[in-house]
């Protein structure tokens, strides 16, 4: 492993930027090199044989930026293509979102008796049952409820989470999960656009334990390389879609200018 | 032009169906080769640069389909890459939906001088500002409101108009034109998912006209084809994305199964 070489992140569209803050709160001295698919966006309704060749495509863009490791930022790719990609793309490691998070969510349980969670994500990522099975597995005495909000992405994607309190962010999310409030005391955002959307949730659901991937994302990242130390490090966006817009949303989730690059997928 | 070749119809996703509906009553004779790009629905967000490169590849795929008319049954693809896919494909006619539905406003405009229309469509429809131009150029005297609605395609794509009275849909509708309650009685449904949100606008809006694209779209294909007279003409569905979930939301709006094929795009 080249150590100055970038980190690749990729995701949908701009829910990845999530775990790119993570990485670069825990890993400040690392570069990255982010994709987002913005022009297939949202990958939440679509079929596992498109998303691993989508998956497969943009890898395939990373690899050629001689990354290092590639983070694959998008729950909905890691609980459909991750095993497969990570048998294509042997020669480079890649981390996924989902897996880190079960084991999040188990290492929580094991101390907290009273856990009373659920996941949600993308109708492609719960229909898969990976996150389930995961945490089933070793925590089989916890009853895990498992909820698809398929809109949520979309709706960052069109820009909703910017605004404060945006109506109709508020009633997918009342409608989505009211129904469990007092019922779970802790929510897995087990979409990378998620976190995007966690003030919605809270005033559905009250004051929750939430579960963000982008931590347990960035700290597996970190165990698998060898890190360089750059003072000032390079982060390099790309966009399939409208490098402006996309430029627009990662500026309000960023907090700071990110100015991407349009890429052909 | 060989009367016997299928006509080309193509969507986002699902959408254009509600042209192929018109299609089939007005040319009950006529096969049909339908593409839905669910795999990278839905178009409203994109870029025009993306929009025509996906335009061209499923017109190049429909022209390998021997079509003698493609129609461009996607609002989002007629706004923005009509103009320039018809100058690439001169030898194939093409169909859109944005002019013949200008060309139907127009022509109710001119018998009603008490119309307050509102026209509907994706974010990159409006932003286009196709439809108002083609309007005012013809009926400068009559104010037209637009309005982007985001939401609704995506909303129709996961399926929620399968539903009778889907809260999120209706929220949406009441979210985007509730303020335009009493001071619009017409709306034109710039998107051809749209037709299949009719009943949560009318929640909105109360008892206005819907001018909806698919017929006058039909009547422009009419006029621009040689007939062919099958007594039990096929149609063939293909979709860029899960077949399966296209065929289920795909037989709702038909009323009969829909067997759609997978396609490479």
């Amino acid at each position: 492993m080249n150590k100055d070489a970038p980190i690749g992140v990729f995701d949908s569209g701009v829910g990845g930027l999530t775990v790119v803050q993570e990485i670069r709160r825990l890993m400040p001295n690392e570069s990255i090199v982010y994709v987002g698919d913005t022009a297939r966006a949202p990958y939440g309704g679509k079929d596992t044989e498109t998303l691993i060749s989508h998956g497969r495509e943009i890898i395939n863009f990373l690899v050629d930026k001689n990354v290092k490791i590639v983070v694959m930022a998008c729950g909905t790719s890691s609980s459909t293509s991750y095993e497969i990609l990570l048998k294509e793309f042997c020669a480079t490691p890649i981390i996924d979102t989902i897996r880190p998070a079960a084991s999040e969510l188990v290492r929580i349980a094991q101390t907290r008796p009273e856990l009373k969670p659920v996941f949600i994500a993308t109708a492609a990522t719960v229909k898969s049952g990976l996150f389930a099975r995961l945490f089933a597995a070793q925590c089989p005495q916890v009853e895990l409820f498992s909820r698809a909000c398929p809109l949520f992405a979309p709706m960052v994607e069109a820009g909703l989470s910017t605004e404060k309190n945006n109506p109709l962010l508020q009633f997918a999310s009342d409608n989505y999960l009211a129904d469990l409030k007092g019922k779970v005391n802790a929510l897995v955002l087990g979409c990378t656009h998620y976190p995007l959307v966690q003030n919605a949730l809270t005033r559905t659901l009250g004051d929750i334990t939430f579960i963000n991937p982008a931590t347990a994302t960035a700290l597996a990242t970190k165990a698998a390389i060898t890190p360089s130390q750059f003072a000032i490090p390079e982060i390099n966006y790309y966009t399939s879609g409208d490098p402006q817009k996309f430029s627009e949303i990662a500026r309000f989730i960023m907090g700071k200018e990110c100015n991407a690059k349009p890429c052909c997928l």
